[in-house]
């Protein structure tokens, strides 16, 4: 019903209802907190998701509406090309879906990216294509002409979730290096809603591309405010500015970080400055002759999993996303400063490779 | 992605997938909690919703999905008939929403019923039909027409959101007077997404027409679990079996509570006995002198509030859903058994008026 | 036994366990988000809670812990000194409670204040002194002396829970006028646990005390983080530094807000500023014609209800707290900037009366 | 404040506050979701916690108000003997906790069992004694003269986290075998708090032992109400009738399975029936060809983990606690009934033993 309050005037010609949401209980959103770096904007965009425009299950509007609610700051739509199962109801329209969430897009100031699923048997595999200024060339009979048609286009195309058919159908094949060779893909995702792909991330690391982490929903996102135990998959990207070009020049340059099933994945030269930015120890500690006593603050929305590499401290230490967590420990020296060596196993900086940290305390401390 | 694992083989011929959600991490059902009353099932039933197919915004599957998630028995998809925003993208075919619905309806065991929304000027309003065989003969120009379509199939007719555009909109025309005298539409919604209808529920109790509380819903519906304070509203309906035909059997007998906002709304026959077949008091009672201590159990899903009316007991009670409350107080006698009075004031037997309750404890009692 | 691990060091001398929380679960603390004022840090204070000392059913350090967890800065445990009922198993002490508290505050970097609870028949009722030295000269039989020692000392003297038995008991008498004229009480609870005091806020007002707001918790507090609409109540003091000497000078300043049941009460001086460092409107708005978004943003932990007192905009807005508010509404003229008048109705600067407040938006729109 | 409205009549002789929590907010009551085994009530217990009579931080009142918020039927508060940190505040009285507590436990129907833990260097470590009727003589210099007067009150006596100081440390001894082979302890706790003892565990089976599994507490129990990803560690005790003398025999006769940490760990002839008590699959069952639709409806409190482990159905399947699952799978014939094979990993009938389970559908199926 409280929709038709809108729709009515839309009869009369007057208005667009462009936010379906604005009229319901859900038209709150709760940013995700992760820390700029210096000189970028972390922004969290997610670019791979589908509509009834494929084998989805809701309007474009919706896939505007829920990335609003739960903070991110970019999306691309990613309909299939080739699959079409809803096409005897809802005829073939490759660029409708973003047509029809652009305005509203605009109207929640989100950053909506044209995109496309080029999607072929696997192997070779599905790619997207994004920041495409048409769709429809990209459906094509043959893979390589439609990548290459998005490559036309300037697009950024990725190759997405590359195990989820097992490693045999995940194989690099001449295609791929074909299309490597020529820069025609530039990213993997290594992450594709809940599963993580260790030969992408590998892959990426050895060949320079850039790491994707993306939600793929067909379905209605139920969550309503990411949490560090249940979050939508996406990719914190590092932009000079909030714009489209400036997540397109971020992707470009490799500037992202990955957050999946609760583990940041990314290259070391963006993971520790996110480190650096959200962790700190509040000064100054307290000592108890031998016994420690440290307050760690973690201003980001994942939780981080902290073990000793080396030296003092507790054998491991887990930060609760945005608190504060108290730890208390007894050292063999009783010397302040202190450096804290651990690794970071969420952190991850390859497979199974966390980040390497150290907490360092200030020289002065509170002696009880 | 994980959708994907499916439609390969239905790319095949081999399978389709009818529920989308299986594959996905919302597979989980809740069962919403109130109590069979004697010699009838408690079914959980929502007769008002939308999807693409008018002016909603997902697949008609979603809302078997998110039905079927939240716990409900039974519902009816009632897209607009003459509202067709989308037809541009999507070409109008009133029956389609319930045979794309149907088999995932039947794989998860929920009863869907075939339903349409007459969707006229108000007044006189909109109106639901639903048990249809056929919606296409309702959309034809008149309204008069149209509801006498849908009685032709011996449908369910009622009035829906009767103030959602204020009382003066809302009211009893002529036409509403030759349907009633036709006994061409037989109920009203009384509660209707987040609105209460008062004057709706006062022409439902004078001219016994059944009482509907049903959610609306345009957008997915993001709740997981029904809860007291967050719940999609819905009509009970007390029905001797669990299928479609004791459904309509039990509208058309008037056998319904309406669960909106944290009220249950219904007749004093209907909810007197879902009162006692929820709440009781633990026995023993415990005495210390004339200090009382009583341990109140809700074994239902909403929170009933308790004002004492006469006599003896605490000011006010809140019985929190599916859990025991503890109550102290103190007795000018100390005599037991004891009759507690109250006013169940969110039970509405009418509008503003609460339903009479009695709490009786046992003769016996632990003394301390 | 996890605490078995650490006691068995105590037993050999070597440490005593400050914090027993550390080796439990609950070492985790979220920050109650309120802003700073120009000048002042708003530090979040409770002045009024009781442990196995009096009344109470914990142990003084339980205080500390629940505090720092909660994101609290500064408490005061206040035990009755006259009113003892676990003596015979716990000799009374009137000192022990802040001796046994100190250290583990200390070694949160909690600020503990010292404080005692003067206990007598209401009228006149119960008065808490804080920052006192020494809690034992207060225990003396004759209230005005009570209240007198606490004086000496310095102290902050408040009347706590004025209208707890009722107005009649709650009255002003002449021993108040005295204490008054003397300048020797200083502030009211206007909010205590979950009762608010109208009676006491209109005096505050009237007569310049300060507005305070506390729990007065006998058992364990249960929350684990302070929510809109699930709190403890506190008082928010705007202090120089985040010092025992700061809050005492802002307490005499009367540099105050208390935030109890989801209002937040205080001067209009304090609660303007408050108010324009936690809400903000994103710029630039959109404009659609006549139709007008706005994305408003919250910065503070408490839920704030806006009604319209005047022209434009929608009839009432609910800010949620630490997130952003999509609104959409119709303008009748096409200008910008807008400027939207309200009533902050939970921001209270009088008993009924909310906080005048203006939403202004930037010159410059997104027209689409 | 709100306490002090009763403690003023207990001043003036009239009551006495059994229950301070009633006044607060938390007097409500989650029941814990465990069927009953056939001839059995399967009541949730806890054997071993602390108050500040020893090294705990509440008073014993608030142990019985935890348990009966939390949902359980039984506790033992098992304060430490000769563990007395406290005693320069509070002196020394090893009855005092229980008959402190025992009022507040009968006003709310509680069953409190008087215990003591029994407190040497490990090893050999901790023994709890329960059902004493007088704490004070096991008071004693020597450890086994200890254990014998619990012996000589008829206790229940178990030895408490085993393995806590490290496998050396826990290792079975002559005093250990002296004590077994007079059969004067009964049992071991196999999971303390969030430990598990898989020495423990295996002793457990190999010598008769009794299974055991308790919370420990020391501080506040924040937990409101118990679920599967956190909830109290607890013994399921499989009692003829909800009565301390039941509960004693079934303790002897080894009747319990412990809930710690989402694993329920049992002897094979419990664990069998409690699970299929629990878990049901809803007939009939839905076919398409060879797809078939189950709905898996599991009534406990806990998630439990299947694993395949023969022949059809999905690789893995989560029950999520009191709830309905929906299982998706392709089988090779297309004949029912279906017999699905699993092992209920989480359900520990030994160390790293899960329980072999088997779902069987009826001869019947809707096919679609």
């Amino acid at each position: 019903m409280r929709s038709l309050c809108l729709f009515r005037s839309s009869l009369i010609g007057a208005t667009v209802l462009l936010l379906s949401f604005v009229v319901n209980a859900q038209e709150v959103r709760h940013e995700i907190h992760f820390p700029d770096l210096p000189g970028y904007q972390t922004l969290k965009c997610d670019f791979h998701m589908h509509t009834v425009f494929s084998d989805g299950n809701v309007w474009p509007t919706v896939r505007v509406e829920e990335a609003w609610r739960q903070g991110l700051d970019a999306i691309a739509i990613t309909d299939h090309l080739e699959y079409q199962p809803k096409s005897s109801d809802l005829p073939t329209n490759h660029n409708r879906p973003y047509e029809l969430a652009k305005p509203a897009a605009d109207a929640c100031s989100l950053i909506l990216i044209r995109g496309s699923e080029i999607t072929r048997d696997t192997p070779p595999g599905h790619f997207n294509g994004i920041f495409l200024s048409d769709s429809r060339p990209l459906d094509t009979p043959e893979f390589f002409d439609a990548v290459k048609a998005a490559n036309d286009q300037n697009a950024f195309v990725f190759w997405n979730h590359q195990g989820w058919k097992g490693e045999e159908k995940g194989r690099w094949m001449e295609v791929h290096t074909t299309l490597f060779e020529a820069s025609m893909f530039q990213g993997m995702e290594v992450d594709n809603n809940n599963s993580y792909f260790p030969t992408a991330h590998r892959w990426c690391l050895e060949k320079g591309l850039t790491l994707l982490g993306n939600s793929d929903i067909h379905s209605p996102d139920l969550i309503v405010e990411n949490r560090s135990d249940h979050h939508r998959t996406m990719t914190l990207v590092f932009a000079a500015e909030r714009t489209a070009e400036s997540i397109h020049e971020a992707l470009r340059d490799r500037r992202t970080v990955v957050w999946g099933q609760g583990h940041l994945i990314g290259r070391q030269e963006h993971l520790e400055p996110l480190f650096d930015a959200a962790v700190s120890v509040t000064q100054p500690i307290v000592r108890m002759g031998k016994q420690v006593t440290l307050q760690i603050r973690n201003q980001c929305e994942a939780e981080i999993v902290l073990d000793r590499s080396a030296g003092n401290g507790p054998q491991s230490i887990k930060l609760s996303p945005c608190a504060t967590t108290l730890v208390t420990f007894r050292t063999p020296d009783s010397e302040t400063p202190l450096e804290l060596h651990y690794t970071a196993s969420n952190l991850l900086i390859a497979p199974e490779t966390g980040l390497p940290v150290t907490l360092t305390t200030e020289a002065s401390s509170t002696d009880l």
